[in-house]
């Protein structure tokens, strides 16, 4: 009997087990759309009456999936403990700690999603991207420096130029490093920008070397997925 | 005499085939820059009146069109009710309800343009795009996926490290989803950006992953052209 | 004799012929820094003079060389009436047309540049892009028609939505072009965005099937690349 | 004796050398972090004074380094003249020529980041993409070329269209590549933009061409990569 149980939550090779994961999927987006609407600040008491109702309702689901997978769990300590284990208890605990209501651990238990990937048709997908990341993970690890260290000259470079005309804007190290991820990353809110003609010219130059620093993990990205389709 | 009506309609087998599709995108896209047109506020009655004639005539010929493609169809529920049957009628629609004229649906005449790229010389580059898409399909809904969790995770962290400084611009999960949508994708128009330090360091953190999700679909569509084009 | 300087003038095979072209690319360089010079507002009417002998300096010479080059042209008409024989003609005529001294034919001088990419080590690399280019040029045109559809696309759709709260700034369907431009190539200047919900997630919709869009075209390029690098 | 220490020093091939090394990147990250710290306008006079003693003390420990790193080479002169050996010696000078102090000279520690990269797991990595960087060396010259030439027509042709209509945001051709520059890498500060319709269209034209520019070093560097795996 708990075998039987055990493969419904655990698995998805029984037709009950991808059910049992597709409703426990769409509790997680209900909550998700019932928190986010929570957080409108010109919601009528009744709404928030209902939203609140629904959330006690999911969070008690959420309640009784936590303590089935505890029971079906082979090692209790080893689920606990898990990956999974944790997100799926920080998932209902803040509901229950009123005091320290962050919405950013409730937020976690959007990672609950990821588990859909785990479906069907999408193992094959996800396990291809996952070996042309693990081939790829060291160039990446080095672009990311590269880009790292990329970030810290650039802002150490427009403080420089920028500091004396706006000291307000570029007033320190951290407000330059600021710019330089708006600008390396090319969203360019706009917030702050070099006026100075050295700080322009700088700019240039950054951006020039610092696209291409860019352009290299999808690249590296590119020949990892190449390699691993030809297998 | 059916027959060959339905060879110049319906395929682009021959000279008259060709020269009847050019001529149907042509009238696409007069019929698009008169209602582009139409858009503008400043113009003199005269020429509004110009463009309406032209409006009449065009339409016209696609009633036309739509009665000749129903009338040489073989199956002639299976043409009204197919996608291309249904958009060539509602290209016509909204003249004739004209308490419903929404432009959107006019705009509706801009996927005809989509069938110019059947022609000759594109098939070829046609069906080589599109198998490159069939083979990535699954990875591109999975990054597709990724990239949706990553714009909820964006949103709901900046809603609590924004909401109370700037409680009018990320007013709900919902303003911050704005937010999300803008910094992920890069455009940054500059109508919202967090100003708090933490929600500055987590614009940093979400741009560095959120820019390597980005890149990942990237490098599918790269790997399974090469895979396409070695067969 | 005239052979021996059609050598110098036309090719780059003798080490005259070198110096020839880099100390023709030389003095383009130069006319274009001295009437970028002459834009600013701000000069001394001394440095004026200065810039406008320099220009009537380096015009004279651009005079000799075309002169040269169609003395040495086998074929003069030809010469007069191909590309590159435009390109020169044009670059020195405006400053004899004082009336029609558009800086954009001047800037035409720029083009010149690109003869530098004709020199030695570059021409391998020259012809390896250029022939990715060409099995890819139907791809790419494609895409380009797809990406056009799309913008057309986003500005019948976004003009819909925010012509009536934004009447001022998304007047016409032209006006709602230039938006879906710079928000297509994730530009985002900030002058024009949407602020109706309905414009918002219209321009969700958009980004995420428009930036697959452009997604596309890298991967042709980088596959037609590979194809090229492995012959 | 001097072997050993040269060992340590030098290589990484001893446990002694690979903690030696660290030991300075930590330092130089401290420092670093010191650094920027210290262009905060509001910190107290006590907190000042630490950062003061931690520079002292850190620079000390570089000078030793340094005295260090000279004794030990075998060629002292080329030691010096190095590449790393300026940038070791640019780290400290600064500090001792007090009239001299430019932030970005002070930032070149940062550079010496870059020797981490030689470390045991990322050397292979960083190998791959140098040789892949080296494939494609011509190929990425080349293309910066064309941007930078693009970069050039980009400006003339806004400056004809924008600058009777914005004379204070296009004076010059100067300030028209500013423009140029945040909108061909898509950054799109906001600061300037065109306003009239020509100006626009001229920008539509420009980005559609300017990013096919951009896409091809992407696909250079993935082509590159995919080959260099391949071997």
């Amino acid at each position: 009997m708990i075998q039987k149980i055990r493969n419904i939550v655990e698995t998805t090779d029984s037709r009950a087990g991808v059910v049992f994961d597709l409703l426990v999927q769409l509790f997680i987006v209900i909550s998700i759309i019932v928190f986010s609407l929570e957080t409108i600040p010109t919601l009528s008491k009744e709404f928030i009456e209902v939203l609140l109702k629904l959330e006690v309702f999911i969070v008690s689901l959420f309640c009784c999936e936590y303590v089935l997978r505890f029971f079906v769990a082979k090692r209790k300590t080893k689920f606990v403990f898990s990956f999974w284990g944790m997100v799926d208890l920080l998932a209902i605990l803040p509901f229950f700690l009123l005091s320290f209501d962050l919405i950013m651990i409730r937020a976690l238990r959007l990672l609950r999603l990821f588990r859909i990937l785990k479906l069907g048709r999408y193992s094959s997908s996800m396990s291809r991207i996952m070996s042309a990341l693990k081939i790829a993970k060291e160039d990446l690890v080095l672009s990311l420096m590269a880009a790292l260290i990329m970030l810290l000259v650039a802002s150490f470079g427009i403080y420089q130029f920028e500091n004396t005309a706006q000291p307000d804007k570029f007033s320190s190290v951290f407000d330059s490093l600021w710019w330089a991820l708006a600008t390396l990353t090319t969203v360019g809110y706009g917030d702050v920008y070099p006026i100075t003609a050295g700080g322009k010219i700088f700019t240039g130059f950054i951006l020039v070397i610092g696209l291409g620093v860019v352009a290299v993990p999808a690249g590296i990205i590119a020949s990892a997925l190449t390699e691993v389709r030809q297998k």
